[in-house]
C-alpha cells in the first residue's frame, strides 16, 4: 500500500466511496438493492441477534488491532447464534465513522471480520456507513435452526449435567497480558501468545452443534438448555438457572482452565479469571448425564462436565477437596468479587 | 410522570436497567435468550436491511421529537422492505447512549418507533444498549418475500411505465417549515400541519404491495423493478436506470406534488422539492403500461405515471407544455441543483 493510500481518510472518499471499497468483502450480487435477499431452508426458524460496539468502550487501539476488533465483533455475534443452536446465514454491518478515520483502518476491520466469517461460511450481506463523531460498529447476525433444536436458557431441568465446551479465563488473561505485559514474566512466549490469541481471536463454538445433533438423534425430542459464556461462566450458569427456575452446583476442580494457570496464577486468581473473566465465547449446555459424558468425550480438549442442575434457585460453588468453603454465586457478587 | 422519573438519566439505571424498561415495547417471550427466534413462511426468501442514525447527523432535537425520530427510523427501514416487495417480520434495535441522556427520551423514542411498527404488525425482536458519547440508533429490519415477487432495481425494461405511489416534496417542505417557520406565512395551519406531518411521520408504502400482487396475479412471472424514494425521486429513477441499463423520460407535469405547492412555491421550486427533497418514502415502480394504469387507479390520491423507461442511459426531464427545456438528470447535478 503506498503512503498516499494508507493516509486516506473517510472524509476524502465519503460514505458512498467507502461502501464501494468495502463491497469486495461481500458476495457479489447480494448488494445493490434497498435490502439483501437470502434463502432459508424449509421448516427452519429464523434466529436474529444484534450487538453495538463503540470505540473506547468495547474496543481500543491500545489492545486491539482493527483486524482483531473485526474478528471479535463477528465472533461474538456468531457465538450468540451458536448459543441458540443456529447455523449462520449472514450478518449486516452498520458503521458510524468520524471523517478523520483512516480508510485503511476500516478496511483492516473488515479484513478481520471476514477472516472470522469465512471460517464459518457466513457472508456480509448488507450494511450502512454514516458519519459519526465516534467509531461505532453495529452488527446484526441471523441464522436458522430446526425448531426442535433451539437451545434456550429456560430449558434446564434438575439432574442435568452442566457441560462447558472449553477452558475459561484465557481471554481475560490475554487482555491482562496486553494491558500489563510485566504480568507475563513467568510465562514463556508460547504461553503468552496462546492467551493473547484467545483474547484477540476467540472461536465461536458453531462446531459443537454438529457434534451435539449427532449425539442427540435418538433423543431428538429433548430440549437442550444453554447459552454462551461471553459475559463469564458464572453469569452464564446464573442466567440459565434464573430462566429455568432451578439451581446448580459447580465443582471447583471441574471448571476447565488453561494449563498455564496452574503455574502462573494462584488457585483463587485462576478461579476468578475462569468464573468472571468473560469473552471466552464457549457454550454452557445442560443435558442428561449420559449424553453430557458423550458430548464431552467427542469435544475433547478443555470440555468438561463442570457441575449439575439442582432444585432450588442458588448456584453453589463446591470444592470436593474442601480447600475452599462452599460459595453462593450471584451476579453482583461476581462483579464485586472480580473488581477486588 | 413525576419529575423525579422524568429527570432520570441512563447512567442512573444502567444499560441492563434500561433494557428491562424497554422490554414493554417488545412482545413477551421473544426476548431473554442470546438471540430472538422468528417463524418464516415456507418458500419465502429472507430480506434484510440496516440503517445507522446518529444524533446531530440524522436527527436533531431542533426539528424532531424523540417520538418522531423513532417513527422515522422505523418507517425508513420498513420502506426498504416495501421497496423489495417484502412483508416485515421484525426489527432489532441497537442503541448507543450517553450516560447523561434522559431515560424518558429513550422511552419516547421507543414509543414513536412502536407506534409506526404496530401499524404494520411488526415487532421489535431484539436489541442491544451500550454506552456511547453520541446517541446512535442502529436498526436492522427483516422481512419475507415470495421469490417470484422480489422487486429489484435491475428489472426495468424499455417501454415500462414509471409509477410513483404518491406526492413528492412534502417531507422536505415540512422540514423547511420546521427550520424556517417564516416560510409558511402564506399557508394556513392545516396546510402547514400536513407538510410537517409528512416530514415527521412518513408512511412506508407496504400497503402498495397488496394491491400490486392483486393486479399482477395473471402475470405472476413478471419482474417488477423499483425502489423507494427515500433519497429523492430523481435519485430513485437514476438508480433504477443505472441498475437496469436503461434510460427514462420523466414528464414534468405528471410528477405528483402536494396541491399546496401550486399556490406556495414557484414551479421551479416545486420541481426541486419533488425531485431532490427526499424522505418521502414512496415507491417508484416500473411495469408495463396497462398494469401501471390499473395500479395508479387502485392507489388513488397522489399516485401517478410520471414517465416511461427508454433505451439508452439518460434520464430526461421533459415538459410537454414546453415551458421548461429538456433537462438531463444526474445525481451530482441533482445535488448541485438543489443547493443553488
Amino acid at each position: 500500500m503506498n503512503s498516499e493510500l494508507s493516509s486516506q481518510q473517510v472524509k476524502d472518499i465519503g460514505e458512498q466511496g467507502l461502501l464501494e471499497r468495502l463491497q469486495r468483502f461481500c458476495p457479489p450480487k447480494i448488494i445493490g438493492d434497498d435490502a439483501a435477499v437470502l434463502e432459508t431452508a424449509p421448516g427452519q426458524s429464523l434466529v436474529v441477534t444484534t450487538d453495538v460496539l463503540v470505540d473506547g468502550v468495547h474496543f481500543s487501539n491500545i489492545t486491539t488491532s482493527p483486524e482483531d476488533a473485526g474478528w471479535r465483533a463477528a465472533a461474538a455475534n456468531l457465538s450468540d447464534l451458536a448459543a441458540m443452536g443456529a447455523s449462520p446465514l449472514g450478518i449486516t454491518v452498520g458503521l458510524g465513522l468520524p471523517g478523520e478515520l483512516r480508510v485503511s483502518w476500516v478496511e483492516r476491520l473488515y479484513q478481520g471480520m471476514t477472516e472470522c466469517l469465512q471460517k464459518y461460511n457466513t457472508p456480509i450481506v448488507g450494511g450502512d456507513v454514516v458519519r459519526s463523531p465516534v467509531t461505532t460498529l453495529a452488527i446484526t447476525a441471523f441464522g436458522q435452526v430446526n425448531p426442535s433444536q433451539i437451545i434456550r436458557r429456560s430449558a434446564a431441568v434438575v439432574g442435568d449435567a452442566i457441560v462447558v465446551t472449553g477452558v475459561h479465563g484465557a481471554s481475560h488473561a490475554g487482555l491482562e497480558l496486553l494491558l500489563h505485559p510485566e504480568l507475563g514474566q513467568n510465562l514463556n512466549n508460547e504461553e503468552k501468545t496462546a492467551l493473547i490469541r484467545a483474547h484477540q481471536r476467540p472461536q465461536p463454538r458453531l462446531d459443537v452443534l454438529r457434534i451435539l445433533w449427532k449425539i442427540l438423534t435418538p433423543n431428538s425430542k429433548l430440549s437442550i438448555a444453554g447459552m454462551d459464556s461471553s459475559d463469564g461462566l458464572a453469569d452464564a450458569i446464573i442466567q440459565i438457572c434464573r430462566a429455568s427456575g432451578v439451581g446448580a452446583v459447580l465443582e471447583h476442580r471441574q471448571i476447565p482452565v488453561p494449563k498455564t494457570f496452574n503455574h502462573w496464577l494462584t488457585p483463587d486468581q485462576a478461579l476468578k479469571y475462569a468464573l468472571y473473566g468473560g469473552e471466552d465465547f464457549e457454550l454452557v449446555l445442560c443435558l442428561p448425564q449420559e449424553l453430557a459424558s458423550g458430548l464431552v468425550q467427542h469435544l475433547g480438549k478443555g470440555a468438561a462436565i463442570a457441575g449439575r442442575i439442582t432444585a432450588g434457585s442458588t448456584v453453589i460453588l463446591h470444592d470436593e477437596q474442601k480447600k475452599f468453603p462452599d460459595q453462593v454465586l450471584n451476579l453482583s457478587q461476581g462483579f464485586q468479587h472480580f473488581s477486588q
